[in-house]
């Protein structure tokens, strides 16, 4: 890997210094909103706004040009109209910014013009030294140093997943999910027209980058196909590169043409390139959370034979179909592994997998069942149904205003779920938690999580899939095991040489 | 169809009067929990409790036998251990009782002698000519009457769909979930072990019940086959049948086996079913309710060709993608159309399908633009991104205490989002939904919204999803959406007597 450009990336991602290009006092502007993100997210810093015509912006002195700013710049950020972008660039160059990004549109994604612009002022930076980000995107996230250098207000949770986007409003609203769900990021970057830096330099970073462990990444079209498939090569063995193409049929490309202006792969092409590469590919939108989550959170499967704990029969038959479609195997237990849930399990219990709880409320059974399925040699990873969040179930089913006045009317006091309850099995999802957390890390196998948000929201307890993973569904389940399980195969196949 | 059929299942699903057989005052009881539900859910009826040990229950005289109570009784719902429910089966057939609901388990799911009581008791009732539900059932449900003869206390909304599973985990977890968005029910059945009532029945009964319009159905296997098949070829035509068929894969098939003792159906068999009865298959849980929601709200498309709307483009390629793939056309429009798009939108639009929207927050653009759309002879159904909804982003980005305190911290005091703002967007939300509802009457195309829930919570307008349909994913509105077209074709075959 390039060392220069490790250098200049990481200026991008933790500079010590941001000047404002186009900073404002007006509140609706970019030039407010941006700096707003970056001194309310706790980055710390100079912050420099440059704009002629006012002298104190965010009760900050105001440069009349980037070039007044006394000390160093490692990152300007500009948000003017399109046509003085390019004198901007100029002076930052001038100035020996080190790197740039350009939030303003109106350039290639525009037409023929745009991109005849945008070509020059990054012929300009590129003979200046000076990297560039965008035109034409919202910004950039850095974990570790808390900055938010975004248009939207979105304040994500700082975690392991590095994350490019080729659309600013899909990727932002996935840091945006990402938070609700405790799932962190070390990075973000809207690529937007890659007039400089392209989707495979980011990708080349954030494979050295210490704070990344995995790479999620939303591609609608390569501008350098050939370096990006062989960084992507580099990468893949040492961290998991997780990818939504979008534009692969051709109405998709079509749309994917006038939004970024980026080229489209063809469809099989692009499928070899994954194969080839050991790239994870997430079919839709969900699964690019549902499987990088996975990855930053839980540890391989070493085997494609599961395990299955479920509280309702019928949620374990889906489960069984599901495991089938994506290429896992339901494994049969030994007859050793079948006595030992014996001694836990109620006698009518359906001595198989996947393994019935059969509904009851005493947590400890669970348990003790879950250790069982987790410690046996003949599994490879667990699904969980129904256990862990059941609080936030049981809280739609009892919590509500009305509910509780109707039996209040109907003079019926029932003490069958009262808070002091409740909170029981707040508790018992925080230990189960725990226990889940302990397996993994003893077994080394992954233990993945399904509950159903039945309330609508995500409990304080679901919301930190940093640690365990819980799905809305076992399907969705399902199919992100075998996306750690096809990642498994790709690094065995590389070890074994092949 | 069977008044016979109609008579009794009106008798089960809107009893005049009920007996709980094994009413307890202890609260952690089965018998004391579904009659406890059954007050608190509002239903008007005269319920008895039978229990010989206890003189009053849920502040009601009990009575020792079924046979004591002085009026007609409806329906029993026996909760007693497996043991005993034969006697009780029989003193309801002394008595009289219609129909009788044995919530009990401990029968034909758990082997052979299991199964021989079973059909004991079920003999008995079919000679007295009581239906029975179940055994093994975790209940009913109606919503015209509120009535919730359920064990887990599940409150759903009222509504269109008719829903009969064969798993009462799974089925009143959808419940709770359509509970949340807002989604009704008019009836549900657990179906349980069908010593008696089986699929098929509630089928027809859901096909002239006048509360229903959309059936759902979850089913492992069934008992009676060549009937089924029959009753879905009459109903189909008359209304929608969504199914999700779990145990389809050989493993899936091995765990129904081992929780309903249900015979699984051959895969290819099935889908030849599902093909010529015109029931619409959901391949997974999510999509039994993502379709069976869509059409209780929205109309039928006409035809496949489909104009989306969107405030980012990367959604719009994706959605493209999505529509491609599930054999929908992203329309080019006409030159009129084009022209009336101009007129409203900023010069550098797109000028394509789908309509990037340009993430302005003026939204009566959004209106005239989705007007110009719906009305376009071009279009056959709507998919709207991002705008209705958008509250619930915004309320995630800048609600939270911790991001209002750095604010205040770093002494920013930002005018940006206000409250006053996001109430504002709120009425937006609602205008939006409102103009939705208005176009979809007066074009008959179908408008559906998607919205990223990355606040984790559905906010109060997302809640209502029995006028307007809102989907987490473009993926999942273009699936449901294609789901319907499916429909529209079977239809329209029907009609022209293919």
């Amino acid at each position: 890997m390039s060392n220069e450009l490790t250098e200049q990336l990481t200026r991008l991602f933790e500079p010590r210094s941001i000047a404002i290009i186009g900073a404002s006092a007006t509140k609706m502007k970019w030039g407010y909103i941006v700096p707003a993100n970056i001194l309310a997210g706790g980055w710390k810093g100079d912050l420099y706004p440059v704009n002629p015509h006012e002298t104190e912006i965010l009760e900050r002195p105001a440069f009349k040009s980037v070039k007044d700013i006394p000390g160093e710049v490692d990152l300007a950020i500009i948000t003017i109209p399109a046509n003085h972008v390019e004198e901007a660039v100029m002076e930052c160059v001038e100035k020996g910014v080190r790197t740039c990004i350009v939030i303003s549109g109106g350039f290639s994604e525009t037409g023929k013009e745009g991109r005849a612009a945008e070509d020059e002022f990054a012929e300009i930076a590129r003979k200046g030294g000076m990297r560039i980000v965008g035109p034409n995107t919202m910004g950039i996230y850095s974990g570790p140093n808390k900055l938010h250098a975004l248009m939207p207000p979105v304040r994500p949770v700082a975690g392991k997943i590095a994350f490019a986007a080729q659309s600013g409003n899909l990727g932002t609203q996935m840091l945006s999910l990402g938070k609700a769900l405790g799932v962190g990021f070390s990075r973000f970057v809207c690529i937007g027209n890659e007039a400089d830096l392209k989707a495979a330099d980011y990708l080349e970073y954030f494979a050295d980058d210490p704070a990344t462990e995995v790479i999620l990444l939303y591609i609608e079209g390569l501008r350098d196909a050939r370096r990006f498939i062989e960084v992507a090569r580099e990468t893949s063995p040492k961290k998991p590169i997780v990818v939504l193409k979008a534009g692969k049929t051709s109405a998709g490309a079509k749309a994917a043409a006038s939004h970024s202006a980026a080229l489209a792969a063809d469809e099989t092409i692009f499928d070899g390139v994954m194969k080839q590469t050991g790239m994870i590919e997430a079919d839709t939108t969900e699964e690019m959370l549902d499987i990088a989550k996975a990855f930053a959170a839980i540890p391989m499967p070493k085997g494609r034979r599961v395990g299955v704990l479920t509280w309702g029969g019928g949620w374990g038959v889906v489960t069984a179909d599901a495991l089938a479609r994506y290429g896992l195997e339901l494994v049969e237990f030994p007859a050793e592994t079948l006595a030992e849930l014996d001694s836990v399990l109620p006698p009518y219990w359906s001595r198989g997998n996947p393994v019935d709880l059969v509904g009851t409320l005493d947590l400890s059974m669970h348990f003790r069942c879950l250790e069982i399925i987790a410690r046996c040699g003949c599994v490879d990873s667990i699904i969980s149904l129904g256990t862990m969040g059941a609080t936030s179930s049981f809280q739609s089913f009892v919590l509500e205003g009305p509910i509780m006045d109707e039996m209040q009317r109907e003079r019926i006091k029932p003490k069958v779920v009262t808070s002091e309850f409740l909170a029981q099995l707040q508790k018992t999802d925080e230990a189960y938690r725990d226990e889940v957390i302990r397996l993994m890390a003893e077994t080394g196998k992954p233990i993945i999580a399904v509950s159903f948000p039945t309330s609508g929201s995500i409990t304080p307890m679901l919301a930190r899939q940093s640690e365990v993973v819980i799905y809305p569904s076992p399907e969705r389940g399902a199919k992100t095991l075998a996306a750690l399980y096809e990642y498994q195969q790709f690094l065995e196949r590389k070890l074994a040489g092949v």
